[in-house]
């Protein structure tokens, strides 16, 4: 079959591998319909990922048909069509039952080598899917695939990132980055009650794209985010940060917008990068600092509710729709952010 | 000064009443420049609230202008436009700072006699308001006494039960009847992230006002409202109900909608109405009862943030704009259910 | 095999019955070595609830050793002591997932007919668990059957009523009934925090018992309770009060005892009672009633570890030990308040 | 009146000044009589507090006998023995009603300087309250001044520290500083349900007072506090850790014991002290970090009711009693780790 597979620095290949099958009676196989390259796959493209072999089949966002269950699955069946969370879980544990699905020792991320689990990645024509009943979630009846595909990952990530910094009705909040995850957060943020949001990133594009979604626009090239948001909440700056880039500029523009007892949430993955304040700094501004990991687990269930009330339109942010015989291309494209958010239509 | 007083039983006039001052440095006095007609005066026009003496000035729902304050306010200043909580409270005390206004000593509600805190209401042309500084709230500039006055009862006492019940994204709510608390936790409950929202009543006019706000309106008279919701949650009924009528039909309906585990709040007043099912029920079903009543203190802050953001347009519940003088008659036609939502335009 | 057996209205029997066998991969076989007898099992004795079918194997407190296990099971395997929940459920569906066990679609109570999941029971020297590896828990090394065996049920419906009345450092609360899970209740409250626990019963002896555990003992048939706890808080009354009878004399009692915006929680199965109070008192009075269903899964792992740190003795309440040939005489025993506390001794 | 002063680096004196007088109709004075010396108190005598003038009286955590009160006071009154929150505030305002007292306008600490609101101290005979109803409380019946004195600071820290952690049943906590706010952390963490406080120091003196309050204690001069913590938790490690020091070593030692999705709370003031990790090394951790700046106001009340219940005994930390005279002995003493925790007796 074919699948995109990692061989190192900027090498993604789309190569023929062989067809996975089941290993485990809770296992399931999955035809993948759709897949979607997701930024943190760029982590591997650029090898900051440890212990990823080479050859290994990459991506964790997807869509499929299900094709084979062992014989202990019940909550799905061949046939259904599915969505999977961008990693597996045993549901039952200590660390499952209390939400902290990353704990348990089942705990693997799909397409991230052996240091996440050692589980191929869904960017393929067939992915087998462990614990299925717990990864998979059957696509209600007249959802697509576009539409769902994100709740295994990006949609539960920004949905995780507003609820872990407790957002609440009638906060002010402020996005930095409008990628694809600062992006919902901004779709998101109504739900939560944002009395108003504002985005900041230096691509016009985006900025575009983040107005269009309520959030009020703020251009970081021209205009002082800081200045403009005091304006804005009166003085009172946000409640809540989230910082939606990783990289260092962005840390910097993010602990300079929180109210005193404020949060920033720390969606991008800052891998590499330094706080941009003391402790001492952060007691004195009182700024409460919150890593997030997308919980697909605890949200996915009540984002399919929202998608299928017409409440989140997640698929608008799809810029690209591309064959996965194309994936290289696309991952050289994404690297120079020539695309913003890419689905790969792996199969009907 | 006129002033519209209590004389019994369906006995409400516009009189002339000596003007209040000051009597403690805490207080202020404000010019009242609009004053609202709220369901809860109707008990004291059917006699159901004990202790409001002949001639009591009622009305709590009020805006002004600061006319003069005592030498302990510091908050506000003659000349101000205000807008003031249904009831005040100190502030400073362990029940106030726990959150819990209604257990201060100092507690009392503006036009509901001696059983209430013993003070004079605010349909009035002036109003003595004490502890002026927690009950008053400055209106911000650019928004006027009809978008802001209900943050001071019954916008807060929406919000208030969609905070009591938990209500989260992604929930699916039932609301028991369209009058003006039902539409204003209809137009709040888009704030709260709800999936779908059901309004139920028996006047296709106000079922008509709650489709308006995005709320699947259901007509109990020739519908059954378990049946409908059944089928458009996939089975799964309501994680929070809210019961605003305080009648019996009402409460039956309500506590036939939630799902095991899921929330009845009662937000209409069920004065001498028993519940619907019993206490064994209600464990078997595993239903939380929430009894609400509106906390202006705990949520107007945010709610006049979400007012000038333009998230909330809560005078769009009013129906009719009425002099003060014309006070009797609104009574009388509010009763009869001539008019949903009144408000008396006192002065300029 | 031995099992206690239910045949209608009093008639509990130890008859031989088949061995249970594996029946899905996902389930276990496990040889019982203690069971209890449950406040909740009488509810069969007197014929309460519906569809016990005649020869149906009563019991859901139950430890063992695994004896078998199904091929998807992976928690646990052969030979391990294990404990095992009052019920199943699957763990990974949307209910299960928000912690809302009781709405999974494989809910099933042991030992409670046909109606609650037709499930046999663990008063029996065998039992078949279904979905095993969510519903048995390994003992952690050191600790006794005693010791745990109440995680499964009537200390984890102790520890989700102290949670699900939101008790929190500092209360004041009241405990309606000096049984086994009121004395529960009392032991797990200093874990919350409260400043001050009453216990309430008629029955010197435990009261004594609850006085022990640190609560304040009052006699109902004597003393006020009203009386006493007012004087007792300042006249503040309870944040909380736990109704862990279920008759109407206690929920009469229960009510009495809350503060303004207080909470009472339905403990005991108030099976067949009235609410002792009007819709309407509850909305003067402000309190909030909370049915409790208790929630192995979502707390037993805290209480095993609280178990294994010295923090709770749960096994102090157990007064008697009969071997499981005995249980036709302990029920009749239990039913006459001849007993308090009984656990079976099944095998070694 | 005497009182103590602060004259730059490590210059404190015992001078005699005016004894203040009210201003404002919301103050009262209190005749001071018994105050506490604040690990705190030591930033102003390292001079590491900016914009504390010559001469300013220190002191922020005093018990006393209200002297007299403006008009506006009605909740204390001449006569009356008060314990002091350690800053003031109004109590009204959007912030203060949201709990988060340190952004009123009102804000001031007592004897900080002006950089923190320029109000002078109580480390004197006399000192002026403002907002005396919020800053102040009456100390209930039969307690002391010793046992009430930190609930208007480090005790309330020591609890809010707990609270903002989220902090509950069953977790594994660890305290790094066995100081008086360790010490105090320690004796409250019982009332959070804690299955097991670890607490770390160098001074064998103060972790045998952490032992004797039910902590497990650590010597990080001779081993290893990750090493332990990972043996006596089962590899599990903390929920929370609270770093109560404020220097290097001590934070960096916290940051190594959380669980990943763990918090860190950072309740010594770490003034100009970095992050032992970067954003990066955070993120994978999954390690919140939660300043903590002590909320009297919030906490105050239910810390009372703990100690008028006996569950909480903070007087128990105190080892030195000292006449105000001594205060500059008293400051070199606890600046040379000679003295633990030290209280001046003022007046009867």
């Amino acid at each position: 079959m074919l699948a995109v597979t990692s061989h190192g620095l900027k090498d993604m290949r789309v190569e023929d591998v062989p067809r996975p099958g089941l290993e485990q009676s809770t296992d399931a196989i999955v035809r993948v319909t759709t897949a979607a390259l997701c930024g943190s796959d760029m982590h591997i493209y650029h090898g900051k990922v440890p212990a990823v072999p080479d050859g290994w089949v990459v991506g964790h966002e997807f869509c499929g048909v299900v094709e084979d269950v062992g014989d202990a699955v019940t909550g799905i069946k061949p046939g259904d069509r599915v969505v999977a969370a961008m990693y597996t879980a045993c549901g039952h544990c200590a660390a499952c039952v209390a939400g902290d699905h990353r704990r348990c020792k089942s705990f693997a991320m799909f397409g991230f080598g052996e240091a996440w689990g050692g589980l191929q990645g869904g960017q393929a024509e067939y992915v087998r899917v462990p614990l299925a009943d717990m990864t998979l979630r059957a696509i209600p009846e007249g959802l697509s695939d576009e539409s769902t595909i994100f709740t295994g990952d990006i949609l539960a990530t920004a949905f995780t990132a507003l609820r872990q910094a407790a957002v609440r009705e009638g906060d002010f909040i402020a996005i930095v980055g409008a990628g694809p995850v600062g992006q919902l957060i901004a779709m998101c943020a109504p739900l939560f009650g944002v009395a108003r949001a504002f985005i900041i990133d230096i691509v016009p594009e985006r900025l575009a794209e983040g107005a269009a979604l309520g959030a009020v626009p703020i251009d970081s090239r021209t205009e002082s985010p800081r200045k403009i948001i005091k304006e804005q909440t009166g003085g009172e700056m946000c409640d809540a940060v989230f910082e939606a880039v990783g990289n260092a500029p962005a840390l910097q523009t993010a602990f300079s917008l929180p109210r005193p007892n404020g949060v920033v949430a720390l969606v991008g993955m800052p891998l590499g990068e330094d706080f941009p304040l003391s402790a001492g700094d952060a007691w004195l501004r009182n700024t409460k600092i919150v890593p997030v990991l997308g919980a697909p687990f605890a949200h996915r269930d009540e984002l399919l509710r929202l998608i299928a009330a017409g409440k989140i339109d997640a698929a608008g942010i799809i810029t690209d729709r591309i064959p996965l015989a194309g994936a290289t291309e696309a991952y050289r494209a994404f690297d120079d952010k020539e695309v913003q958010k890419v689905v790969f239509e792996v199969s009907k």
